[in-house]
């Protein structure tokens, strides 16, 4: 695989562009593909089968425009559909949940760690294994949150209404000796001044927010580094976006996600093929 | 088509149960075949041709099931599909538009109509144009409330959040003469009183609230009569439910919106087809 090809990212949305933003700011060199499966969003409530397969498509077409590895930029997807993709491909294929994992197990003190993210993810239990994985002492509590990709594509960032919705959720918090939360949804960290807010009202000691962008970026700078993937140095990375559904209004919405401007998307179609059982 | 064969009704998702409902209470010799395509829910954010294809794909696999008429039971794919569907097939089809809009014209006092909505639903311009054909003179103010379906599916539906949510989208309301509002989605009939409460609240005048269920059940009996398609006097119509997506945890859903105990759903896969150019 040529070292100048692309990175590609895909995501059910515009969350992942958050990702992207970490990316960027680390790898300017590198030029990104990214994919929004905007005719399928959100991936968050959805089923395992139905979230493998939207995986499988999504990769596929990444795979078809020649990149040179793969940023699984959705929690719910990484959760549902890493090892299938893992299998399917040769092509290096990181997901958001291990990185992040990885960094909150350092940070805790107390070894309890929140996680909040879509139903799909925490019914998942993807994060308490990954955690269970590197420390077996390790303690985690898990909160759904569905309303909060909602709220971040509405652009309802902050003020009363994302306060209470914050508040509602987080509740069952209080009781316990979380010092560390994993914001554990590609969406979140849009509504991370709204969540904070809430919890140093709340909670009795500070709790540290975490998100995956950094940590998922520090994976990938390591998986280039150790395959021998970067982009030569001194060139210009150029980011691309794709959306399966209509490319209008997803301009002003991804810019705010991604933190530069982003001009209109291409449009792609994705037909569902039909996958061995193996991988679903 | 013989007249004992079932209805078909079709949403993105649980919605469309909320017609489901009314139509059993007025019509309970009929059976009815409902798919909620949750694979690919909600409808109401994509963008024009995505729905399109999207129903066109969820009516033929009503078709395929032998079905004497189609109700889609989803305003947002009314407003993008129902003439392509309409053209495709011989088989009535029925939209949840035009009735709720005739009800809402023969209703109103002031002349002044109030239409709340997903994005798709709004920006279609369907209400507006369905109100301008029954009379040129009533006039319509559109709102597009994106965060009801979220709190609808969450089964937030009454307390301070639902209201302020509420109060924020129909705060244009206050300075209009609306004395009627459509609730143009299937989904917001759950909210019903909390935005009754918040207009009581709001308007200086008493504002009327129509849903679709009502007023499409008595255009399917009038459709039924005029066909020669109703069912047998005397028999017992069943419910049938189809989905998409993983059927575990469709369920308690269904059950609250279609007023009536729904046991598993049947999962179906919908693969896309390739649609002629001019039907999409």
């Amino acid at each position: 695989m040529a070292h100048s090809a692309p990175i590609g990212v895909f995501d059910s949305g515009v969350g992942g562009l958050t990702v992207v933003r970490a990316i960027r700011a680390a790898l300017p060199e590198e030029s990104i593909i990214y994919l929004g499966d905007t005719a399928r969003v959100p991936y968050g409530n959805r089923g395992e089968a139905t979230v493998r397969r939207y995986s499988l498509n999504a990769t596929q077409l990444l795979i078809d425009r020649g990149v040179k590895a793969i940023v699984v930029a959705c929690n719910t997807a990484t959760a549902y559909a890493l090892p299938a993709l893992q299998r399917r491909w040769s092509v290096p294929v990181l997901g958001v949940v291990a990185p992040v994992a990885a960094a909150a197990a350092e940070r805790s003190q107390t070894g309890h760690i929140g996680v909040i993210g879509t139903r799909g993810t925490i019914s998942s239990g993807c994060y308490p294994e990954a955690l269970g994985a590197l420390n077996p002492a390790l303690r985690s509590v898990q909160i759904a949150c569905p309303l909060f990709v909602p709220l971040a594509e509405e652009g309802w960032l902050d003020g009363a209404i994302p306060e209470q919705v914050a508040q509602v959720y987080l509740e069952p918090l209080v009781k316990t000796q979380v010092d560390t939360l994993i914001l554990g949804c590609t969406h979140y960290p849009l509504l991370r001044p709204a969540i904070a807010h809430v919890l140093d009202r709340m909670m009795p000691r500070k709790v540290a927010l975490l998100d995956s962008a950094q940590a998922t970026t520090s994976a990938l700078v390591a998986l280039l580094d150790r395959e021998g993937l970067r982009a030569p140095s001194g060139s210009s990375g150029v980011l691309t976006t794709l959306v399966t559904d209509d490319p209008k209004g997803f301009a002003p919405l991804s810019s705010r996600f991604a933190g530069e401007y982003i001009g209109q998307a291409e449009h792609v179609d994705i037909h569902d093929k039909e996958w061995s059982d193996e991988l679903l």
